[in-house]
């Protein structure tokens, strides 16, 4: 299967590597970074990009663009891994309309497109008989699109409820363990590299309040937005509000919940049981799915990193191999 | 999609009571208890069949065999539900293999078959195009082998550790929780119908053992047997090696664990700090798998009850009706 990947930041480089030391039947025809691009129908060798990549060099000519890729490249599916845009969700949601629209399949960890165009954009693959697939929106390495997809197929989800933000658990947890302040622990996430330079889009609870929305819209086929969820972040926590949990057995952790019934769609600091499955240490994510027949789920696992993302879509491509090989192999 | 219940108790019960209140699109074709049976391949209503069962009298008649079933009856898929025969593995895996030879797909939660002849049935159900699946016959509703077959293609499992019997774990929850003895709490898990009148197969680390075979055979396609597992139960611990764990903030919980690179197969009570997130309290079951690409993963779910696997076997049911429903419709 050949694959095109748009950008080449820490997931798409993820992903090459893996598609290089694995063998895997994944050929990369075309890559491109926000500077430049190349197309080699016959095969690129990702070691070489990675390595101009690791000089700072451009990957290939600044005359390849990500359009003229999208639009003459030769590709099976295409790999969007460019930075997400949440307001706008471009340039990446009209990079993932147009691969739909020439009928190629379609991977990514672009939580923009997905958040604001769900709808569409499956309607369009839909249409052309190809896939959208997105595991690594969600939760990083934890394959949850599949799990409620695929695996628990004839179960009604009645709830969900989960942490989606590995930056939010990591400062609770050293609030929690260590007395520190919100300042404090914020000041330790952005040593450690888990925070951004401006964390409002982690501790305000915006990114789990998306990845709720990416859920909800995939369990139940709503078209709920962003706004539809109501959020409270962690920055007004105080180390008063964690001992006084502490002193129940208990600890606060940001929470991302849906549930149907109550058409509620929310993300707030809940204080949880010390032994409740989703209390998860440092930077894990945790999801607990409540379906009718299987009773109460639990997955626990890494929710971000270059290798953890790149689990997800290549999961994702070689679903999308299989699955369509398959057929065809059959049809013959 | 046909199907063919074999095995009438409380799992085939939770199977057709599913079936009958979700649409589905299966339709049961005959149903075989230990006494009797009946075919109608026209389908059968469940409502009527589990009246009977209620009421205690047989579901068909004396004349309608298992044997007859499954080589003149009309059905696309076996479930086969019978109770297990870890020893001899029948008759269930005489039922699976004639229906693997008569071309049907078969859906079992009965460990005997799998455990003992796994690459075997594996090998029939791929010569001749067929499913074989058998997600129930592992920590119940949690879907493990769907994760480890489909959600984390291209991962290489490096290690698998998990709780995979709610007896020893109710046990262990209990001695550590409220001090009692193991004979406390083997009475009161008896109470409460979490432990057989006799209860060796899961406290000497039997059934865990023989579900750790599986996962194995499946993951890295060994053909261990049972009697490759190093085995220690719970029956011999006391509540002064639970106190001492207490003392470092840590328990005792019965692991079954599988290292590919020691080729370690091991069932045996094992010390863990009171946060790990294997650390399920009751009856539940937890399973960490390491990937070299998703890192740590751990699922925790119910591993037993008459719905919960029902929702394992409906699972498998639909992911066949599905992929071969597809497959089929492209080929026309």
């Amino acid at each position: 299967m050949k694959v095109a990947i748009l950008g080449f930041g820490s997931v798409g480089q993820g992903v090459a590597r893996m598609i290089r030391e694995k063998n895997l039947g994944l050929s990369i025809t075309a890559i491109a970074d926000s500077r430049s691009g190349l197309i080699d129908n016959k095969g690129i060798n990702p070691e070489k990009v990675l390595a101009k990549k690791r000089e700072g060099l451009p990957v290939g000519s600044p005359d390849v663009t990500a359009r003229s890729i999208l639009t003459t490249g030769d590709y099976d599916t295409l790999v969007e891994v460019t930075p997400t845009n949440i307001t706008s969700g471009e340039p990446a949601t009209t990079h993932i309309r147009t691969a739909l629209e020439r009928g190629k399949h379609v991977v990514t960890s672009n939580k923009g497109p997905i958040a604001l165009h769900h709808r569409e954009l499956c309607g369009i693959a839909a249409s052309r008989g190809v896939a959208l697939r997105y595991e690594a929106t969600v939760c990083g390495a934890i394959p949850l699109i599949h799990v409620l997809e695929h695996d628990l197929m004839g179960n009604e989800i009645r709830a969900l409820h989960g942490i989606m933000n590995g930056t939010c658990n990591y400062i609770l947890t050293r609030m929690s363990e260590e007395g520190l302040t919100y300042d404090q622990a914020l000041a330790e996430a952005r040593q450690m590299g888990y925070a951004e330079a401006d964390p409002t889009y982690d501790v305000k609870g915006i990114d789990s309040a998306i990845k709720l929305v990416i859920f909800a819209n995939t369990i139940w086929d709503w078209n709920a937005r962003f706004s539809d969820v109501e959020i409270t972040g962690i920055d007004q926590l105080t180390p008063d509000a964690l001992r006084l949990a502490e002193e129940d057995d208990a600890t606060i952790r940001l929470i991302a919940e849906a549930i149907p019934a109550r058409r509620l769609l929310r993300v707030s600091p809940r204080i949880l049981p010390r032994g409740h499955p989703l209390v998860v240490r440092g930077t894990l994510n945790a999801v607990t799915l409540e379906a009718d027949m299987a009773g109460s789920l639990t997955f626990i696992g890494k929710g971000a990193g270059s290798i953890e993302t790149a689990s997800a879509i290549i999961g994702d491509l070689l679903f999308i191999k299989e699955k369509y090989d398959r057929c065809s192999r059959k049809k013959t």
